[in-house]
């Protein structure tokens, strides 16, 4: 609607019914985004090619239902959807309002989420590999695993390879050098991202995750360690935030 | 010069050479900020009459003396000219630089602020009233009475007015009410505000500062004292941001 | 009653029996607040125009509803009554001992508020808008909104505006600049208040929540966030108190 | 029995079959305790007179009844119980084991203290009072009433008499001035102790409580405020700790 | 003045000139303070009987001199003068405008404390112990010895008792139990106020001092061992603040 | 599989198909676990003689039961098997997995620990003692005693000596004396591993608990007090990590 | 001297005597750094292209001078060289010792970093964009800036488009999105990641800068807000590690 | 003295001329340490073979000096005498008081440390192995190694293998397997106990260091991780305190 007021003046223009004098005076009074600022999304969109995403905590799976419904019912989009934190009640609610492609909906419990995986292209140029330290650190882990996944990397994973037993990191060196981005999961003091990211030369982002009691205070140790690595292409994600690193390690995916 | 190009392009239209339709593509990659927002700041500094305002700390002599001259030779500005957080080094060089409005220049040695007072217009509806609580928080309270002065208001004080001797404070009653804005100034357990507040029914601005030693954290505890006063009308700025209070006063004062 | 001591004072003095140098002294152990001070609080009233507020963590759905009976019983007030913080099941209660009034109560369950408008009259001068970043901070807009409008004032809302999609933001400049007062609440890293203060040059009210995860600590980021921000037109409160940032902003807009 | 030991010893040296330079030797060695440290704890509960105290927080309702149990077969003892963080489950518990005394237990839900008071006899020379700031405060106010009074203090009370209002204080100056020892419970921004200080020339033990939310952390911002009270006959308790608070001004009335 | 106003006041009413009824409209407008107020200060004075205190930190030596020269010009005072945090510098400004009470002058650099004894009067019924653990917590604990002694009480000083070396406390038990309140200084982990609280049945003040590094954290460290205290009749002043805790010291002590 | 690869590169140099420098070049691009690091995990077991340890937290009865069943299953192995904070119903699960050395099992509710004794054999030299300080820092305590049992060790308590009381820990001086190592678990102020530390000579691992409430903070006030322990044999665990303590205690009590 | 083992091992296999067997056994027996671990620096080094860099802080002029004679002393290396946190007294050492290179030696006193451009070899693919908020947020920006060219990238820059006047920034849009990686160098609220973010659709590395006063508590509180972003493609590295943000940048713009 | 005391009483009792009944009355009344306490510190030295150590940090050169005087001048001792947090100009003090043994005397600027070293026995059973991660780690590791050798043990040391190296750390496996003890020194992050305590099964104490920047605050990420190390012979002490560390180290190499 806002083109076609503009459309207006710009007529008015060219029927010399208006002075470009004058149309620049009330040019700089139309909200400018009138002009261009929704394609500033589109564009955002197609350079990302993020899969659509719900952050499910503090959402009814009524209200989560509801979004997917409307995802699903854009037609010339085949996205992945990815809900986070979420949990079985939710899936049940995604599932019946999913149609035909119910079929394509996961509940990953580990993590609570909900994948709706409609489109395996793989956009990503090489493999994101996902490492974490305990097994309680794998929740986090798997978040990170599966929001790469959908949004088009080829993604490995590498489970269980905390620094106080540095061999069993040691013996998939390999993996870890064949990557193009590496995630790296910790909870307790945080060390893994420093060891890994001294035995690679490519970029590692640190996850901290909440593992741990006492002075680990909810990931704060772990966090702390991690800004603090003493390798210099570690960075780092929130605590816990599996899915945030997985949109870093995404973006750096793609260029 | 972007107002040129847009020119040109209106009168490409006005001419007949560019229809309507493709005035708008080529008008969507204009950077928008050629139409608009130049105008932004421009109405902002109308809006709020603000002086102008240099913060010194980090900045050295030469510095600040050469963005003084800069403001001074703005032939068409009778702003005033506050700079915060400096010394008597930098006034030297500010002096220098002033020419004939070197004697409107002064040095406030307590709070480390220099005024240049251009304009003694008052715009501010009401006063506003600086209540501090003893006498090492003067230096934030003088920094804020200056700068709410600069910005065209009538500026009363109130110090050493401390909770611990309530009646000093309740002598002073008939100041209070008479305030249209109130900046409050306390370090240690920052309580003034909480009993200000619950005196009269005018917005009250706390300021934590520094003040005191241990346990006040540099004004943390003074801090988290005034956010969360059991009464309603104090908000809250950073600790010691004196200026900052007497901002959001002069705002509330032009209302 | 002390009213009444005082009067006797007096016409003891006036019938002679009591010289004027022995009342002072008697006057002197006389406690002070029979003179004067109840009416300090009723003028409070009167200048503030506050709702009857009942904040309700804490208190049990009976003693809430006792309470809002004692007000309801009032005969010459009708003052608008908010209960903040509380639930469905109180909402019940109170709708029991509202009498025919109850068809005036309503129940706002997304923040967790009980509004019994009894007047619609308007008192602030101004709009006050209520802007708020993502959809997990809406509970506290809303409480700050329901709040601003009890204390008669217009109120307008601006939601889901956070500063990772600005172009959202920047679409609705002409609300912001109209407003007499913007409340800001934001969680997660609190940054809406400086990009909204910078658009305007009226005063904007912080509000962290405590949205978000991790290293958000329950609000922290935020509230470190807002007493940070760069623009110098921002104050704060305490984190998830829209109630506050309300009683802020209607006090300014009475200005 | 080690009184028993000594004695031996003694007798040894008596009969001569010891020397008194051997029997220092043998003294040397003779664990400590032996000798005269029971009498410390015994002299202790005679110069404070303290009821018996359980702190119930981590204890079942069983383990609870045990104790009481077991004070109230002491037969020389006359002293009141007190049981602290409990509720009504332990009450009918102890109830139960308490035979004929149980007339005298009585639980105080607002608090969670279980009183057996069976002495009313005031050792205290003066009386206590306890002061607090807002309704969420009461819990805490009242286990330091309770505490004090079982330990055998005449205790008053003051309520709501937050700061924001401080003429409701200032109505009850007279009973500031009369007490011996002022317990002063406030939460949020803890600033009634300073205010309360600066009125009396008597200690003021003052306790922060958890209440408020947000900044507040639980009762730190009340607890920091406490610590830097401009008042110089301010000290502090830890946070919700009426029972402490009572034990040192019941130390402080019987000096 | 004010009592002028008062007076005329009355004698108006003694003269028939003004009703009693208008006499009470007209009280209330005068400012209160007018009736009541400054003696509530003298009262203060008069019970505490404290010294007169300068807090030296953030004044100049001539700022000090100034105050110092207008106490003693106090015709009917014989107060002592305690200056706390202070140096060497206004030492030499206080001697200078001391005139012949110069004598009485002294400097005491370990704690930077100055002390001009003019009267020697014990007016404090017992002894107030200070207890230190180290020999870096010793500037704090002569704050608090001058401070007590300066507010006419006999006080008596135990240095270096850690509790690491247990024997070297209990060798002094005497002392401990001989005292009427105990000032207990300590740094690092705070202990000992715990110990000394365990072994005397009489109020113990705990002053953490700032003493340690690393995670001690200027003394927050002590600050929460102290708070936690599990000896009852323990209170905590703010870090390094020997000064309030004397003060609170004397007012127990005068009870 | 390695080591076969490994054979056969010797094979081919022992055939001469391969010279010795070659086989070098080829030996550096194996993963160089293929070659030793197994027997590095071996070597540790065999060194520390631990127990196999569970942490139970964040697993489900069946994932435990099922790691149970798996270590029973190990012929070779006499291991004492350990399982640390876990329940009743996971008890139940580990005993019906356990066969005939079901009746070996057992669970400690206090501190949540099951274990299952398959050898008595005692392999650390001397006697560790864990000393707690009040009743509710028994569980961390007993966890310590388990864990420490199940490694072989001769394990004596002491619970209940609290520093309040300090004559209660001076009591059982010999039995410190006789220890060596000593475990010291204490929460609120944790001054207790100083007290202990000044009394022995040999190595206290202190463990902070986070029994208590308001400023202990979870145990944070018993970790810095033991962090700033004045006595140099104290060294620190995490927070409520009475198996870190035995384990660290085992590890000195073989050596 | 290890390969020299390993070569005789060999050898002995191919003279036959030693059999394949035994020789496996012996091998496991070497340190496994003497077969492959050297090497992984060299390959590290290849692979990231690296500047010789040297973290000057902590560091005495003689001491940097000595190490950067070494590192020009290597023949075959035509490395950049970089020195962190430094100063000019260093840059004097560094030109002494420099020789015909040390025309090549720059000090940039805002960051205080010595750059020694030996190569001016472009490796990085695309354009590496520092933004930063204020004027104070600078030297970090410059070191970053600095850093990233040392590596072989192609660097702009984009100061002083801090949130409050996001016009500033919209103004830049083209550069944000012709850029491969960014990083945002905020101090205060840490904002300006968030709103870059939004923007863009690469990898934004956050930098927090200890800018700022009172609650920013030397950086954390712009480090939270950036941990804490809204927009998905953020990373946060240490505060004020300009440095750090720059490697990771580095990192990314190679692959 | 005391035992004078005794032995009187002990006398007179085997003179017959006091009961041992009324002997045990008086005995209680004894101070205790006149039995046996004088003897607890007697022993500990002997037990521990400790060094004589002095605290340095806030004490003069001649307090220092005379503390050493005092120590040279015990005839009957040899132990070596150590002083740690000190400076040059101490040393040249301790020189001039140290007479023949002042050859012996040495300074370590880097430490800080002043060592006399008078005897070379060593106690010790094994080695301590001191390992640190950066070259800002060495100052607080060679107080360590100091400190160790100080109290007569066997020190090694192995520096600059910080973990994200890691392969110069597994390097020198031979050297961690061949200790008794382990220090662990290291900044930042704080992630090298973990990878050692993962390599070794002896104890390990971990020293954090105050090394770093921004969010390493002082020292407590590497406290922080080291609390949470997931290797379980892990001990810490406080920040920078090689001392403290190296006294433990002691004490376990006595056992």
């Amino acid at each position: 609607m806002n083109s076609l007021e503009l459309l207006k003046l710009l007529e008015s223009v060219q029927a010399g019914k208006l002075t470009p004098a004058k149309a620049i005076e009330r040019l700089k009074h139309l909200p400018f985004e009138d002009l261009d600022f929704a394609k500033v999304d589109h564009h955002r969109t197609l350079r990302q090619g993020f899969a659509e995403v719900i952050f499910g905590k503090g959402k009814t799976p009524e209200q989560i239902a509801k979004i997917v419904r409307a995802m699903l019912a854009k037609k010339d989009s085949r996205h992945n959807i990815l809900i986070t934190r979420t949990d079985a009640k939710t899936f049940s609610a995604v599932k019946r309002v999913a149609g035909k492609e119910s079929r394509l909906a996961k509940f990953h419990a580990l993590s609570g989420v909900i994948t709706i995986e409609r489109s395996k292209e793989i956009s990503g140029k090489g493999t994101i590999l996902v490492v974490s330290a305990g097994t309680s650190d794998i929740p986090v882990a798997e978040e990170a695993v599966l929001t790469a996944r959908m949004m088009g990397n080829s993604v490995e994973q590498l489970y269980d390879v905390g620094v106080a037993g540095i061999h069993r990191l040691l013996e998939h060196r390999s993996e870890l050098t064949e990557a193009r981005v590496i995630i790296c999961v910790a909870g307790m003091e945080g060390a893994l991202p420093s060891v890994v990211g001294g035995l690679v030369g490519i970029p590692v982002i640190a996850v901290p995750t909440s593992t741990g009691y006492g002075a680990s205070f909810g990931g704060v140790a772990a966090l702390l360690g991690m800004l603090n690595s003493c390798a210099s292409n570690v960075t780092v994600v929130n605590i816990d935030n599996g899915f945030g690193a997985a949109c870093v390690a995404s973006c750096i995916n793609r260029l």
